[in-house]
């Protein structure tokens, strides 16, 4: 079990112990993806420089990229006014999303009212996660 | 109250009907804000133009800019592959955080282990809301 600083201890976790993280290419500014840090994926993310999280549906601590090699280099972590969300800017290797896409939010809403794919897959999916 | 189209009530609402909105500008790129939204503000920001939120806290509505004048025309609106995450471009007038500044994430984690302001204030709250 990893400690943290007082300062970031004393974030607002919710009634779960967890805080929505954003992460955002350093690069690119493009948003990623969202996922959820515990206590201790956020330790486990300041002391390797990568990030970790919190796998709600697996119920377990995840790095990102264990298994597709698509891991993501933490240039800068910020928090919100509430103290309740954080943002992590990061070098990312690959593609954020299992899907195959450099981000998460490969789509986008349309005038015709459906969701529309505006993204070019930057790996495929069945040669990373087999 | 407002009804969705079948591919926004088909989102993964949480179970208190909520999901994550991550605001970014539109112009700049930079992470603006998450907030949440019920079924009924998402179909009040796309039938306005402008971001609507549920808040938690005061457990009701909440069109962004209300108070302060500061709102936010949506420019795109974008869903995560796991359909629970909508990330919102947006023309921000003056700042998104209520504190005065353009972001919510105004502090950036140190090396030496404190949280640093590295924003420049845009407005005086206490001349925004009183």
């Amino acid at each position: 079990m990893s400690t943290l600083p007082p300062p970031l201890e004393a974030l607002r976790w919710n009634d779960d112990g967890l805080l929505p993280a954003i992460v955002q290419d350093a690069e690119t500014a493009e948003v990623l993806m969202l996922a959820w840090m515990d206590r201790e994926s956020l330790a486990r993310t300041l002391a390797s420089g990568e990030t970790h999280f919190y796998s709600r549906s697996r119920r377990k601590l995840w790095h990102k990229g264990a298994t597709s090699g698509h891991t993501q280099q933490v240039v800068q972590l910020r928090v919100d006014c509430d103290s309740d969300v954080l943002l992590l800017t990061v070098r990312q290797t690959g593609g954020a999303c299992h899907a195959g896409y450099r981000s998460c939010f490969f789509r986008e809403w349309t005038q015709a009212g459906e969701w529309h794919t505006s993204a070019e897959l930057v790996f495929n999916p069945e040669h990373v996660y087999r």
